[in-house]
């Protein structure tokens, strides 16, 4: 039991993104993709993509390529997206309502089982049939209902709090969107998505380029 | 002129972490730490974090290690964090205003100069006392105010009529939270957020670690 699983960091951040562009290819229609025309598209070396694909199992054949069909859907089975989740939000601002939204639109088999927040006006209003209980419910319906995965969209003050609540009620995993590391028991996942890596990634590009243009 | 810089796409991914977790250290009041130390922070192997920040210059010494506050402000330069941004964001929907929240809340130095949306209700309205405008003025206000980064906060549908705005506006970079891929110049930035990413990766952790505990 650990919060750091045995695969790698490096591979846990590849996967999704191998998973997006299959799908992106599947939606253009394209059957079969060899490792360099892969390597094309997303930016890791060919070697890279059969060495991560290797460690998972046999999907492609020399000469012929990876179907791109079966190997999206063996993806799907490792990251553990062939079931669906039961998720709960907690603080409905609008981060929480774009998070609500997104899942919702986007029917992405993270399924939004209830909604939390402290604001007493927002209590009892709903967001896609969905209604907005009181924070003091959180363990309790985590508890009853079986909820997978915490979504924390309070601010970086309330953030540990709610991590506590969640952790006491069962979840097996907590995506966080305060800007601070949340201290968590090691059997539950964590991921946090840092806003500020993002813009500071761009701003790195943005100077790049500049440099290289003077 | 490349929307991919020299420097490969897994450092611009590790650079800002330095900096998060440098931060976390100064607040601490850490002053000094070594390649070994950080290792164990941030996950990165020692050699690794070396040969990054050797890429960039001589920030350490021997035996010594890295002092915080010196390799904090020079990571914040190689990330051009050293300057101020003139941002818009495009889509003033929970997405937008929880980014222009954040931006504000936070202090991070990507000032919102501008905010646009096409709903008629909202244009004249103010967020952080910034006013919300017309979709169409986009093009003209990029142009006029010399804004380096136009932020997408639009559905999947209208973010590439969003981006070709901006780029006709003269932005710099792109900072995308359409879970779609846009077609833009070489020479503008593009950083998208992808949330899918981030919430497959946790439910691969997740599923990993529920295999360990069996």
């Amino acid at each position: 039991m650990s919060n750091k699983p045995k695969v790698s960091n490096a591979i846990i951040r590849r996967l999704p993104r191998y998973r997006r562009y299959l799908g992106v290819l599947q939606n253009k229609g394209i059957k079969k993709i060899s490792s360099n025309e892969l390597s094309e598209i997303i930016g890791y070396t060919a070697s890279q993509i059969r060495q991560d694909f290797n460690t998972f199992g046999e999907f492609g054949q020399q000469g012929y390529g990876y179907s791109v069909d079966y190997l999206y859907k063996e993806i799907n089975k490792i990251l553990g997206l062939d079931r669906e989740y039961k998720t709960v939000i907690v603080g409905v601002g609008h981060l929480g309502q774009a998070v609500a939204n997104y899942t919702y639109y986007y029917k992405i088999g993270f399924n939004i089982m209830g909604l939390f927040d402290i604001n007493p006006e927002k209590i009892g209003t709903t967001i896609n049939d969905v209604e907005i209980k009181a924070f003091s419910e959180l363990e309790d319906f985590c508890k009853s209902e079986g909820v997978d995965i915490g979504i924390i969209c309070v601010n970086s003050e309330g953030a540990q709090e709610v991590a506590d609540k969640l952790v006491a009620g069962g979840v097996k995993g907590i995506w966080n969107f305060a800007p601070i590391d949340l201290e968590i028991p090691k059997d539950v996942a964590l991921e946090s998505v840092h806003l500020s890596d993002s813009l500071h990634a761009l701003s790195f590009m943005i100077k790049s380029m500049n440099a290289e243009q003077e």
